[in-house]
């Protein structure tokens, strides 16, 4: 896993932070919901780390793509596992306003 | 670590990710510095997570507690330690607009 590093203002952020459960199922509908978010318009990439809680963080050219990867098929299905996989679970929609880092 | 969940947008997060150096100062610093975040007016929380690369979440009310928390003295001077501490990091500043979770 890279940081990402190669993106610029104005674009979207998805941040989800979560607690999971220790359903064995995770990993794989995970995987699957990753690599399709991977083949949407309008990505840009993800940050995704896990340790006590998870954070991922997914960039996306603008709200319409993010729109419609939430409505994907795939991805739709997954989030029927919702409260099998979290305890807890947030997703925060944010416009990126600026940037700097090297 | 607990999550965030007790947030209403509009408001602001700043998304840091970074890979670190084998720096041993880092922790004392990184910690006098959360500490000092969390006496800032306009802080709502932060969640943070690293393992090859790290993510920190801070949530913030508005951009003007964002700006003072940049200019902040403690954290001016940790700032000066960016490139012993990461091989990479990044900044950015967004606005949530929205946000949903259990």
């Amino acid at each position: 896993m890279n940081i990402i590093t190669h993106t610029t203002p104005p674009y979207y952020a998805v941040i989800f932070t979560s607690i999971k459960t220790d359903s064995k199922n995770y990993f794989t509908v995970a995987n699957a919901v990753l690599e399709e978010a991977k083949k949407q318009d309008g990505f840009l990439g993800v940050e995704s780390v896990r340790d006590e809680i998870g954070i991922s963080v997914s960039y996306w050219k603008d709200l319409s793509s993010i729109e419609a990867w939430k409505n994907n098929t795939l991805h739709k299905n997954a989030q029927q596992f919702a409260k099998e996989f979290y305890s807890h679970f947030r997703v925060r929609v944010c416009k990126v306003e600026k940037e700097y880092g090297f």
